[in-house]
């Protein structure tokens, strides 16, 4: 066994460790970086960009159903080939991967080492018995893997997860997803505007990162109208029959009902892939699930001593499971792993405000904490429903809701939740201001244009600003 | 002649018009409007709504065409009943000016004067020679109308403005779009989409507001892949041909082409409405035009004794005509008449980030001045194509050019000019920076999703950074 000894180590050739890596390399430390599967980010072959793909072939389905609400008629059959739909996935979702691939042959063949990477102590990593890598500190970016219950792997290779989806040649003809969080949602939506027979199903009522009941309400009565979402569903059997999954639900008033699926998707959430690396041979503290306790300001790893010199980065922390959030902490877990090997301190890094978008239709959007973060007593909230908004009714697409919340003491604004057309782009001008921390009065010192969505989002900053104001003459009227 | 004494009169009861009056009455004073024309604002009637409504018809037609792409093939052919489409659009503007209509009943009858006002002094109005109204203070917001050459007038019913479009019936067969600005191109490539065949041509080479001439040219480049557009088109004649329209134009290389068009559009720009309501009786400095000058910050008009008790809102004034500039100007010009009438100072107004948008496909949008507000040698620019963008490929949308402006001593963010997806969104990102002083390194900090067409905007701004940091380097060694 060769031994290498390094400034930093990388464990992963994700989104989190591409970016560790190059930052511990901009810093000046030497750093190599470790990869035990294939190439590629969760995002580009598996997560957002598939995901998006498989999206707008829906979405462009869907809109030929709704031209001639505008006088376009497609007379004649609509014929969604599943084969093509499929074929430009894959086809498209290679091409981002191709990227990223072409980024790690960019990294020199001395740096990047093969195989999985299992610690000996702190500072030591065995990968695959052939190498040791000695480290002055590491960076664990390995990410995250979808994860189920025991009870689904009944279903053998009827059961699939998100990673199968954009491997199909065709579309099936129907789909049980299991899990209404953001992959289940997106995929959801999509197959069923496809026209896959598709029901959404969940536990416990929770919608995506929807947190505020005002949004997660709406949003599930929006969503049911088009497709079958139960989010807080029955299941009283689910089990192999034949080629296909009879799935068993039980209603509200006790009546059960049997559907047949060609598959269940199951989409009930992702785990920090770190496992099987030899945690328990190193320093650190870790939590129930076994994934390191960290600071996500220098995404340093807690130790018993508290000087561990591993950093974690990406959905392997658990924190924000985002491609910019992983990039972001990849940056500062790389500089920071840089900085302590140089014998400098480690620094916390840029962390932006929080920001969550689900591509379904309408988009769900996410500012700051969310609702749930959100002291009662403390905060006021202005809203909006979309439903009567002038652009959206011009566009045929006047579905949706939006709460902002405002701090009562300050007038600050606090963050927001929405099911709104565009919301990707209101996320995006709501974070920015909840970044530069501006007050709701200033936010509707903001120029709006006519007509657009964000004029929607004015009417519920007036309406939370009239809230504050009210709040803050009865303060003063107080004291 | 029956004789009102009042605070501030109001003449037009459009955006600026309507703003000015509620302005003035919150502010405490008597006021009254006087509306010669029909009720309803050029924005609702003629504008942004109508013209918003025919674009959505063209984009779901396009949004078919398009659906192939993705693999969903509308078999047999695409109808577009142009019945339909204009039934949909004068149905949903006659809603939208009903809303104006309910705005305008809830006014007190007393406080609304029908009829042509004329300046008889710079305190005294008269209203159809039936009433003569002396006001402490007045605002000038009589809108603006279609302007053309008079050579236009030969082609009499055969020569259209856009009023005329949104009353159709049906779709005619070609259309010739005299201006390429931001009508001319909005309706230009709107017909061209419902399958009318489309000339846009101009003079000059301007297109639509943009003043870059690297955007320009990507615009002209882009638009000219679809329909034909001709900014600086050389046109030989124009005259009626029975119940059509033959216009011969001259190639470049002296060549000459004739097409018959059932209509000429005149889309070569608008003026105030200010001719013919005596501005010659008051002391105001009007321009060669006829249209006072005032001071945008008070909105108030400039007169030989500098105490002018006259104000100027909305597209009278000719300063920028757009609907939310116009409630601004009202409401600054309102509650500065009502001021000046209760023997208080006048003020200036909240003036915001300019912002201008173009609804076509992919959309223009302005940030700031425009490029030919910027000092050369002040200022350096970034930019980014979306032709290789993330989600711009994903849509198959990927066209656009975008630049972005900063200032070279100070790194603060100047403006932008683009042509792209989404523009509408991105303009009010960058629009609120700019407002808010933001330093283009200051956006970097700032959240972006992924994927997202703003990651395009952070590539732009990106390049932008490198270069201000490098001036700002050189700067301080030579210093």
């Amino acid at each position: 066994m060769k031994t290498l000894q390094v400034d930093v180590a990388v464990i992963g050739a994700g989104t989190a460790g591409l970016s560790a890596y190059r930052a511990a390399k901009a810093a000046g430390a030497g750093a190599v970086m470790i990869e035990g599967g294939d190439y590629g980010t969760t995002c580009a072959r598996v997560g957002c960009m598939p995901s998006k793909l498989l999206i707008v072939a829906a979405d462009a389905a869907h809109a030929v159903g709704k031209a001639p609400g505008f006088g376009v008629h497609p007379d004649g059959v609509v014929r969604i080939d599943g084969r093509e739909v499929m074929d430009r996935v894959r086809r498209e979702r290679d091409r981002f991967v191709g990227f990223v691939l072409r980024d790690v042959q960019s990294i020199p063949d001395a740096d990047r080492i093969r195989g999985h990477a299992r610690f000996v102590d702190n500072h030591t990593l065995a990968v695959d018995d052939r190498t040791r890598v000695r480290a002055r500190s590491v960076v664990i970016a390995t990410g995250s893997s979808a994860t189920y219950p025991d009870s689904f792997r009944a279903l053998g290779e009827r059961l699939i997860i998100n990673d199968d989806v954009f491997n199909w040649h065709d579309l099936p003809k129907a789909v049980a997803v299991m899990g209404p969080g953001i992959i289940g949602l997106e995929l959801g939506q999509a197959l069923h505007r496809l026209g896959v027979r598709v029901a959404v199903l969940g536990r416990g009522g929770r919608v995506g990162p929807i947190g505020d009941p005002q949004i997660r309400t709406y949003a599930i009565a929006t969503f049911s109208e088009e497709f079958t979402l139960e989010p807080d569903a029955h299941i009283a059997s689910m089990e192999r029959d034949g080629d296909r999954v009879a799935l068993r639900r039980t209603g509200s008033d006790g009546s059960q009902e049997t559907a047949h699926f060609d598959y269940v998707l199951a989409a009930t959430g992702r785990a920090p892939n770190v496992a099987d690396m030899g945690l328990d041979r190193t320093t650190l503290a870790l939590d129930a699930k076994g994934v390191p306790s960290f600071d996500p300001a220098t995404t340093r790893t807690a130790s018993a001593d508290g000087a561990s010199p591993i950093f974690i980065a990406g959905d392997a922390g658990n924190f924000i499971p985002l491609l910019h959030e992983a990039a972001d902490e990849g940056r500062i877990a790389g500089a920071n792993a840089a900085r302590l090997a140089l014998g400098q301190p480690v620094n916390p890094g840029l962390r932006r405000a929080p920001i969550g978008v689900v591509f379904t239709d309408p988009q769900i959007g996410i500012v700051g904490g969310g609702f749930h973060s959100l002291k009662s007593g403390t905060f006021a909230t202005g809203q909006v429903s979309f439903e009567d908004q002038g652009r959206s009714r011009i566009l045929l697409k006047n579905k949706g809701l939006l709460n902002v919340y405002g701090d009562l003491a300050t007038g600050r604004f606090l963050g927001a939740e929405m099911l709104a057309l565009a919301a990707e782009h209101l996320a995006h001008l709501l974070a920015w201001a909840l970044q530069n921390k501006m007050t709701v009065a200033q936010m509707l010192e903001m120029p709006f244009y006519h007509p657009v969505i964000e004029e929607g989002l004015r009417t519920a900053l007036r309406h939370l600003d009239v809230k504050l104001h009210a709040a803050q003459t009865n303060a003063s009227r107080v004291s």
